[in-house]
């Protein structure tokens, strides 16, 4: 018979805590108390990083691949640097679920050798540690997704994708925290409990992927590897001010990682990158590609890394707001600086209208997560008593449906897809632009509506959550008197206008979201890069 | 209130038959008598078709498509010689559900125009008369998949692959008959009732994509396109002795077909090519990618027409047997056939063991289409108070599963996939090489199993059905003492033992079945054509 649930996550807690050794717990005298909102200056400037730590945790994943291939930095230089840094992210925003540094800096020795032995690096990711999200199995590790019946149920097995960055000399030293079942867009559980954003400790760093978010963000991790279903990486990315792209489904290996909604394909839950910065995205990106994934992932597509040229003008879509939620001002703001730059870069930009597709795509998929009923989860639940978390209610009430209603949305998602690329050809775009979220960043419990990145899960689109460079500002990202005064449209959009707190969230940096057509991934992230550009110009 | 399904029907089946013009009826006096088995032999020998008439239609579709851009054939000229040739096999084996002459003989026409005025041909399959099964919609016409509720309910829109194939060129001018909702290995249904094998009107030319490979096998069409979700293409090419690929999911558009299951997605239906040869085959499928299909179909993949090089040596693996249905003496012969030539050819043959994943997989595939509890079907039933018919007893029978429980198939055919992934890589495989189906061919109502052919669309691999070249030799192909006396294993494996006949299929042709990975069409053509050379060497 198990301890109860509470019990269980507890010890599950310590025994993480417990798993950072001494030389890298923060000592209580430079502690930040927890009054202190933002610990992102905490390595800057506590002293207790050495100058090399902190010129490897802020040195990008492409530098740092050049520099171990070229010896300039050891494996075991900058695994320890980036444990090191990883740890005191944890003990400041709870972002880990588990740690590996024994079995990481093993590997990253034996790496060392195999490239003063050979002079050759093992793979093209040599040396490089990689965080990962709690969903990716690890042999000897557990992947408990936040339940606490999965806790001391280490995974038999590596997924696909950890064999792989395995294989190309990446090291995995961290798994990172999530959601319950990874089904809420922040990032709280049962057994961890929340993760806090380093740039603001009251808000969230968004969910599922919100302790790979929090970790990158404070640079404990260069880069991480999350999971998307419905924003779980676009969000998390856009709390935070990371890079991110969720790929279309096949791109990127998913076998053999773990899923709060097991078997569930209506939507596909796909895995990508998050980083501080594109090129990493970039690099990583091609890097999985050409290791030929498909070979050993059964759902992924035979499609190598192609080049795209996005030399010319682009036809970019701008969705100012979806008609469900109307965005906050400082993603209006965003978007309105994006457009203005982008036009006068020459490039082509027309209004994109929902014309209710995104709503109707955010209620297919909300019907697609509990199609079941709920058993999934409950059925993970069971065994400890642990109670459905409130944020999962609609989990908790769900009606199973039979399988004849299930084919009916399918359909109904089928032809949502044919419409959206109907009208996607007749406007002969390259790419959406649009909001990420309608917010730039909340407050924890706050975050109520995931419409404008679940439509491209429904549609199973590539996209891109980058940061714009700009960031809230108080004096200029208040209601006017038009949004005060404004008819709200439903729950979701009155509660985004009447929990917008200016002042909680000013000076967080803010995201934007650009869209491409399906498997156009390559497409997406050269895009991205000159509407990046575009904003910096 | 409508008529009863029978009056429907005969109405249904009065009207196609009356669509065939005066001319194109098969004068009472050279009418070959019911008791006359094999029909293929009447254009040639009745006297009814001119030289013309016969050198066209006895023409492949790549020679076909040479003369039609050169001018040396009109379209109008060829689709007319078609048109009258697939009346004759209607008449003499029932297998068409539409007739589309009015329409295709003008856009043949307006293409011939086109021709003369420009210089240029339309697209890459300029002038060339296509047959389609019955799935495919265009504007106007009936796509009933042999439902009475679904008569004289015109589409209102083509299918992609339809639309398509006209911008390239191509003239539709027949659609061809399918069982009940496309889900019987043979070819029969309340309102068309059933199509008959060319070769031996005693036979079936198998099913779903039946009545194309009974079209294609008399030469009423050089080209067709039918559909495969359990083995549709595979069998009736098998049933026939033509070529056909299925293709993997997401090669070719399926968007705007109809379905007998809609919605289902647990195993995809897949589409593609019917033809006498293998040139024709590579020739549609290259064209078909070639056109970009991704663009307008949500689910097809950008996967360009790739190049292949299979000059190697290839490793192989062949499956005698599938440990369920022991295939029956003449399939044997051409395995052994094969393999013998093959390796003389230089190749690498191994065997390949079943180990209870084909069983597996045609029993999740036989759970999925029934998955619904046969809602679908009946739905498509009740509004005419048509029956079901006798080989749909399991749609009838079936209890509707939750939405739990269809997660957990997709689990299992998950592990599937993985597993045989693996078992293929740690094999060093090229393709598999195995049967189509234990018979060459059977008599009616005694195609029992398609084991061989379903665990390839539970695996979604790519794989061509081919004429081996060899013929089914009463002299040979009886059972030995041993077949006679072993024990079966199952009641599949009974049947086939039992209602083994090798004195009705004397003299059918015999395809085996070439697989390889997901989407490696392009390979398993390739290989295919090796295989066919060594065959022949």
């Amino acid at each position: 018979m198990p301890g109860s649930w509470k019990e269980i996550a507890a010890k599950k807690r310590a025994a993480l805590l417990d798993s950072i050794p001494e030389e890298w717990r923060i000592p209580a005298n430079i502690l930040p108390p927890e009054s202190q909102l933002d610990v992102t200056a905490f390595p800057q400037k506590s002293g207790w990083f050495t100058a090399e730590e902190l010129e490897i945790t802020n040195s990008s994943a492409t530098v740092l691949l050049k520099r171990l291939r070229s010896g300039k930095y050891s494996s075991e230089q900058v695994t320890k640097a980036f444990c090191k840094r990883a740890s005191a992210a944890h003990q400041l925003t709870n972002c880990l679920s588990e740690t590996l540094f024994d079995l990481a800096l093993r590997t990253a020795r034996t790496l060392d050798e195999h490239l003063a032995t050979t002079g050759q690096p093992i793979g093209p990711l040599h040396g490089l540690p990689i965080s990962i999200k709690d969903n990716f199995q690890v042999r000897g590790t557990d992947a408990t997704l936040g339940f606490s019946s999965l806790v001391g149920k280490p995974s038999p097995f590596n997924s696909t994708l950890v064999d792989l960055l395995l294989a190309a000399g990446a090291i995995v030293y961290v798994k990172t925290n999530v959601p319950t079942a990874m089904m809420i867009a922040e990032t709280v559980n049962n057994v961890f409990g929340r993760t806090l954003n380093p740039r603001n400790r009251k808000l969230t760093s968004g969910g599922s992927s919100g302790g790979e978010s929090a970790l990158i963000a404070f640079g404990g991790s260069c880069l991480g590897v999350g999971s998307d279903i419905g924003g779980s990486l676009r969000i998390p990315a856009a709390c935070t001010g990371l890079w991110t792209l969720r790929p279309s489904a096949g791109r990127f290996p998913t076998a053999k990682t773990r899923s709060g909604l097991a078997g569930q394909e209506a939507v596909m839950s796909v895995n990508g990158p998050l980083a501080p910065d594109l090129a990493t995205i970039a690099t990583y990106s091609q890097k999985v590609v050409e290791l030929s994934p498909w070979l050993d992932d059964p759902k992924c597509l035979p499609i190598p890394w192609r080049k795209v040229d996005v030399s010319k003008k682009l036809k970019i879509g701008v969705l100012w707001d979806d008609d469900v939620v109307l965005p906050t001002p400082p993603i209006r703001r965003a978007l309105q600086l994006a457009v203005d730059k982008l036009r006068r870069a020459g490039h082509d930009i027309v209004e994109w209208k929902s014309e209710g597709m995104h709503e109707r795509a955010a209620r297919l998929i909300a019907r697609m997560f509990v199609s079941d009923g709920g058993k999934s989860v409950r059925a993970l639940l069971a065994p400890t008593r642990e109670p459905f978390r409130p944020e999962m209610r609609s989990y908790e009430d769900a009606a199973e449906l039979g399988v004849y209603n299930m084919w009916q949305i399918h359909l109904e998602r089928n032809d949502l897809q044919s419409k959206y690329l109907d009208r996607w050809n007749a406007a002969g775009l390259d790419a959406i632009l649009c909001p990420t979220a309608p917010y730039a960043a909340v407050e924890h419990d706050k975050f109520r509506y995931v419409g404008y990145t679940c439509v491209y899960n429904c549609l199973d689109y590539s996209a891109v959550s980058f940061p714009t460079g700009l960031r809230v500002d108080k004096q200029v990202d208040g209601f006017s008197a038009e949004d005060q005064t404004r008819e709200t449209r439903n729950e979701f959009d009155q509660k985004t206008k009447d929990e917008y707190n200016v002042e909680a969230i000013d000076g967080q940096p803010i995201n934007l979201q650009l869209v491409a057509r399906r498997l156009e991934e390559e497409k997406v992230l050269a895009m991205a890069e000159k509407v990046s550009d575009a904003l910096k110009a």
